[in-house]
């Protein structure tokens, strides 16, 4: 296994950033481009493990909406059963004769029992389906509930809304280089205040003593880490320069250490009057050289107002 | 195009506003002064640009009514066309005969439906009138449960509830002048703690290449940052001394340097037990010379309390 | 008018509390001992200064109820009118004959159709009844939408319970004298982190060109401002000495500058997990001379616990 | 009554943990395994001590639904009585005769009109029947409507998901021995920014005039007190060197002196977008010598990804 070049010994590693340095114990990278951690738990009941709420507010919006109504379609089968099961003799006001009519009236009996809305031309009448019902009607009660308040969580979750450049471009900068990417909050009206970014390098690199590989971690030096608002773009800028450590490497280089970089933006974002974060990664394929970003914003035709143009935020030209 | 007197070439400019310096990319004030940017975004589709979110919060309430009764019309409007097309001989206890008629029944029927009222003098028989009322009563519950969210999060939302004075004045100040404009929490029991403002300015000068026009930014020095807590208003007072980039300036300086000042204030309001923050800015046009503020707050007659005049915040007198 | 002692002029005036020095535009006390400011506001429309959130939040429980049975009354009278004026003969089911009657099931059906019962017994028939019934049943879902809201926002909004003693005292302390109180938190499991006080003293005093009064500021120095965690009683001592504004001053120095002292307490709620902050204050009347709490815990019999006697807070003994 | 080893008397005490240090007023641990304090209250009415939303918010889901359930049994059957008070022959369309039946008719009545489901079979004709309902309907919805924020404020909580080994190892670390213990994150999709530990140990030891004993507080300090993310487990190390407190101890003497150790885990959570915060505490019983914490993650079969072995994470060996 071949190793990357040699990383000046003196630049100071983080050992702070919660990632283990045992390279033999870890599999593939770290942090997906979409931010989300590259691991799996085990050793823990699923339901333990499992966050209904986060799933619930991140699921897509169709996917919720399909949830729901499955679940509404699925539970009234359940109690449609319960009323079979009782009998539908105890339902008064069943006009139908034969049984999938019987069905059919028993599970509109359920629909408008789960809802509340009680129409009242079928009604319970034996103690079976009473009590059914009286059941039936206080989950959908709560069902409901609980769907309200799941549907305002995932409104009022709050989260940043960024656009990241697909790759990291290493472009000309003062008189070295620099590796650079951009980004840009893609929500009409979210603007994130004291926005702070941390940028991280994982690196697999030869240990001191010879006897194989190991993760090492670096802060990469920024330009800027922080702006006091997020109106337009920003693009991030770390001078590949002596403290460095990316100083000297070529393309080969990055892949030899396999490398990643961890992104973290975090600010105060005032729709929700709460701090944001956001993360991502880039790994060295998503690392390109000699292009640089080309602007992304403009001033619109009359004068009046700025414009930015989130098309072109991987938007990068070859130097 | 006539350029600012220069400035101080020994002031540090403050380079983590946010703001670009390119001044042929950018369109008029970058801050309005209800503190929104003046700003748009295009280049992604407007429904994920959009924040429904933000915009349901921020309507004004009789707009946010109005916006609720329209749904509400226009989705019994939906239903009732359903119900016509299955058939509103699938509704029994219609009585109205004529086809006008039986457009209010269905339209009332839809209603009592979609509320969960389900009276039931009028009420499903038909596969097809069943099928749709049940998913009706479903839509009608989560619709509501919709708006219950959205009420909540209008009446629940942190915000900041400050009235600034409509004009920033040059005053004097000690032995020379200042920059001073303030501002006040206008709402009873809303009490910001901790509050901190930053003040920047922005001018358009000469580069120092003298190719033509950048965009600067500077901090505007204040004589008090921060404040334990705002009972009352707060005059924010900026020192014109040589430390200032304001130095030297008179009105038509301020106009050919198209200066805008940028205003950020930030306090936990505990009501909300949550940080709460509100921006505003002042171009050239909202400086006057030679006024200052008359006081805005007075003891009360019975000399047991005090009395905050809020309609006072803007009035000045000439010096 | 008689000043207070004259204080140490090198003492460090906190300006940055975010009261007035002016005396004569003052009134009465800043802080109330329940946490509130004293303090009025006009000049606005009320409907623009009110807070609906805060009030409907902080009223007292049974108040809340009596509001909300109160508007259900009420929003209920006002729709049986509109039926009445529409006319009974549009509602079918009615059983009554006389105007009382009548006036009772229009009553009723309104109450039924507000909380979206619909028994359907009583049922529109009319137009104007079934127009009137559709929007009412709207007005009830939302009403009790926003009630959701309203008591979830009562439930979930973060605050400090504490309670803090009746008065401060002056007592020994080391080989002189301190000024003290102490608080607890009195909901169980309510434990606050890292906890911060913050205490200043504002006092009346001769202006240094002696042309009256003016009111300052200090910052009591405390022996402890920071605990990790506070499951039990804090007594927060500030010490009398060389550089306590204190220093020297009797009760009558006391009332003669009108001293008040202002306490911002500032916690972590792990049940909120949110900052949670509450103030008080004590003026000259509150401060008592040569007493010293007693203790306010034990141990429990079976020693496996402690106990803390939060009864006990306000209790002190002559010295 | 024995006391424990002299501890080195210039090593920092730490009298900011809001713990107290008379020895004899104190009984047991301070806090427990779980983090909750080992503290009771007393001297305030309990429902002024209570806190219903932390009881609601923290009991078990089988413990919640079981309360939501007694308590519609419950109401329904306080209604039921009041429909028997007032004569079910104000209840229209019953069809029983025995006693029983009605009472059955009047439960399910009940249940029809709590839940604003209303089928209208039974309805209410006389005043009494009437004003009852009207009440219950009302009563009904505000429970759901309670128990709608009751649900969502369960879900939303935001809290720290931590499993901790339940031992704390005294292992060999560098040329000496260190104290560890470990914890992970054991939701999915739950990863902490940002992450701080606190540590701090109390003892009981001889007072230095040898009167008694008392309490004292040191901070433990530790090779790591902050990771930038916690995606996989941390092992704290707490290296026992000239510095430390625990510097010569064995068991016997942590015995005597009734170690305890306490943990405060804090980040920020960004499902949430929230900091939590977790305790727990070690007492000498749970402190084991000799052993060392075995690796809790591993690279899944195909190399892609990471796993974390949550069911490891009390996993030692002898050394």
């Amino acid at each position: 296994m071949a190793f990357s070049k040699k990383i000046d010994p003196f630049l100071k590693i983080n050992n702070d950033t919660g990632f283990g340095t045992n390279a033999s114990n870890y599999g593939g990278r770290f942090i997906n481009r979409d931010g989300t951690f590259n691991l799996r738990k085990e050793g823990m009941p699923f339901l333990k493990r499992y966050s209904i709420y986060h799933s619930m507010l991140t699921l897509p919006r169709w996917k919720f909406i399909a949830l729901i109504l499955a679940f509404y379609l699925f539970i009234n089968l359940v109690y449609t059963v319960l009323y079979l099961l009782v009998g539908v003799d105890q339902l008064q006001g069943v006009l139908a004769t034969t049984n999938w009519g019987k069905f059919k009236e028993a599970y509109f009996f359920s629909t408008e029992t789960f809802t509340t809305v009680g129409y009242g031309r079928v009604n319970p009448i034996g103690d079976g389906a009473n009590f059914v019902a009286s059941i039936e009607a206080m989950t959908g009660f709560l069902s409901f509930a609980l769907a309200t308040g799941l549907m305002f969580g995932r409104f009022a979750r709050p989260r940043a809304y960024l656009v990241f450049s697909d790759h990291a471009l290493v472009s000309p900068f003062k008189e070295g280089t620099a590796l650079m990417f951009r980004f840009a909050s893609y929500k009409d009206k979210h603007t994130l205040t004291d926005v702070e970014i941390r940028v991280n390098i994982g690196l697999q690199v030869q240990k001191d003593d010879g006897t194989g590989a190991e993760y090492r971690y670096y802060d990469l030096a920024l330009e800027r880490t922080k702006v006091e608002s997020l109106p337009m773009n920003w693009t991030v800028v770390h001078p590949i320069d002596d403290k460095s450590p990316l100083q000297g490497f070529g393309y080969e280089d990055m892949q030899v250490a396999d490398v990643e970089i961890y992104v973290l933006i975090r600010g105060f974002d005032d729709v929700y009057s709460n701090l944001v974060q956001q993360r991502t990664s880039y790994t060295y394929h998503e690392i390109k050289y000699n292009r640089k970003f080309i602007p992304m914003y403009r001033e619109s035709d009359n004068g009046n107002t700025t414009i930015l143009e989130l098309h072109k935020v991987n938007e990068y030209e070859a130097i």
